[in-house]
């Protein structure tokens, strides 16, 4: 099953989507909004499934991902991992930092801001390009109640929904925030998920072992940037990432969580750009990372006003699953 | 007026609460959940007075603070600031570490988890005591729709309630992930909030500047364990701590912003327990930390099960102006 939230009012308008997005039908007699379909789960998954196969059978509305708020335009949790350790890695030792053995075991995960997330083609609206603005390609899930203490086993099982998402950092803000210590704030604004959220069972056997088995390809300015696949090199799977996130506290319907910048080692080789026969990168901080370790310095500039950045992820016939995330950087005015 | 959440289904059942916290009416008529009503303030505040200045007349019905959710039983944002640099400088002093000057004139802030808030009379369901379970009192205001890039001196329009806060933190838990850069996740598991959310104008001139001019009490197992005063050394204002958090982003109405744990210096004096004639202390690790300062070495324990915190204001006549958080830690069973 396909689900989209069209924009309309603070929480949008749930919607089932065709498997081909092409059309959908609204809901508003199951649930208004994504929030309350998550947070009566139970009753309302087989009554959408029913609309999703009438649908399938033809008729519905002409869908337009343009008009699509992200699937939860507000949230009530955005729990953010970083399962590619290799990323991690990377970007550590840009800097001289070596990554403690523990990163390796215990998921690094931080809190982020989940009251205004923007839609999958809105603009990213910021005030000053010197704050270094930059994507993040990722795969997110979203559970149902998930029990304090849940362990990773049984926390697959709360997993209802996976959508991508745009993590949009600003490079230029973190290094000062993380040195106060109380992880990322001002550095992670606004993020954008994908138009479509789909159930797992959407992947068939591209969702083994709670990962998505993928790749996740991300454009910059129209010109290929990335395309590591999602299923390798992910340290923690979505059962990891979800118990380390209700080690101390139950988790709300609704609660997204995310795998982190998707990234491939790629056989020990720190990673060739996509341009170069590689799979390249999903985020900007990271091929500076490399250029920064093979040449001594950064090479690729952060985004710039006007900037496109398009995110995407495709099944193995080539059909676009969530539809995609496209937004241009543009200058706040306020 | 006074606003608090019964506990009913996810988000609660709104109702006005008389001044003196013996009344409330119901007031689905004009929004059934706290989130209704601060999504649509402008319509649901002049209307929710109006039902508030019925109730001071007289009728209604008879309120329990013990039938209470937290005013938001989930929000979509809890930002919890560091206001009191005071308390910030302590807790570094007795680990050896330097306070950055940068934390006089930038606030350090987290991003909280929003979406599991507990009961002002729940109790602290804890999997360890070995997690050095520890109470927090602060101060916080709820704010409606704040724009992206709010000044400091615009920001203070946006506070439209107040509240207090247990921020409960597990102190075994937050060296180690402060250790790995993040900030926090699983050392701050779900906060309490006060039963009842006031709108500023109930604290007449206790209301100044952006901060809360009165004592917040905390007593731990029925002793008083600190009586600061909120308004004196309080670093940044309420206004300054929503500029900080709107930055890069807007807050989306119902934001929640704390303003640390409340902590005053006494004339340079390191501070006195209250039993010594001192305003004492709103949480544990602040005395611990002071005896370490003085002594070499912690004495006082953080939290067992079956311990009580309670957290509460009285204004200048007496008169409880939030309600009490009362809350016992219990082992959780799961």
């Amino acid at each position: 099953m396909k689900l989209a939230s069209l924009k309309h009012g603070r929480d949008g308008q749930l919607v089932v989507v065709s498997n081909d997005l092409t059309r959908y039908t609204a809901v508003a007699s199951v649930a208004a909004t994504m929030q309350a379909a998550l947070d009566d789960w139970a009753n309302a998954r087989p009554a959408l499934e029913a609309v999703a196969r009438e649908l399938q059978a033809g008729g519905g509305e002409s869908f337009d991902q343009a008009t699509c708020a992200s699937p939860l335009p507000r949230a009530y949790q955005w729990a953010d991992g970083s399962a590619y350790v290799n990323h991690v890695e990377l970007v550590r030792k840009a800097r001289g930092a070596e990554l403690p053995d523990s990163f390796w075991t215990d998921p690094l995960m931080y809190q982020g801001g989940s009251d205004s997330f923007i839609g999958p083609r809105d603009n990213i609206a910021m005030a000053d390009e010197a704050w270094g603005i930059d994507f993040e390609a990722e795969v997110t899930v979203v559970t149902d109640d998930v029990p304090m203490g849940v362990s990773a086993a049984d926390a697959v099982a709360h997993i209802q929904l996976i959508m991508l998402v745009n993590d949009v950092s600003l490079r230029g803000l973190i290094p000062g925030e993380l040195a106060k210590g109380f992880g990322f704030f001002q550095s992670k604004p606004s993020s954008a998920f994908s138009p479509v959220a789909i159930t797992p069972d959407e992947l068939g056997d591209r969702w083994k072992n709670a990962k998505v088995h993928l790749p996740l390809l991300s454009s910059l300015n129209d010109k290929a940037f990335g395309k590591p696949e999602a299923g390798v090199d992910m340290t923690f799977d979505f059962g990891q990432l979800i118990a380390h996130a209700a080690k101390s506290r139950p988790l709300c319907a609704g609660t997204i969580i995310g795998s982190g910048t998707v990234s491939n080692l790629l056989d020990g080789d720190p990673g060739k750009a996509i341009g170069d026969g590689g799979v390249g990168y999903s985020c900007i901080a990271e091929i500076r990372t490399i250029e920064t370790i093979l040449d001594g310095k950064a090479r690729t500039p952060f985004m710039q006003f006007g900037d496109r950045i398009r995110i995407e992820m495709f099944d193995t016939d080539g059909a676009s699953i969530f539809g995609a995330i496209d937004q241009v950087v543009e200058k706040y005015p306020g």
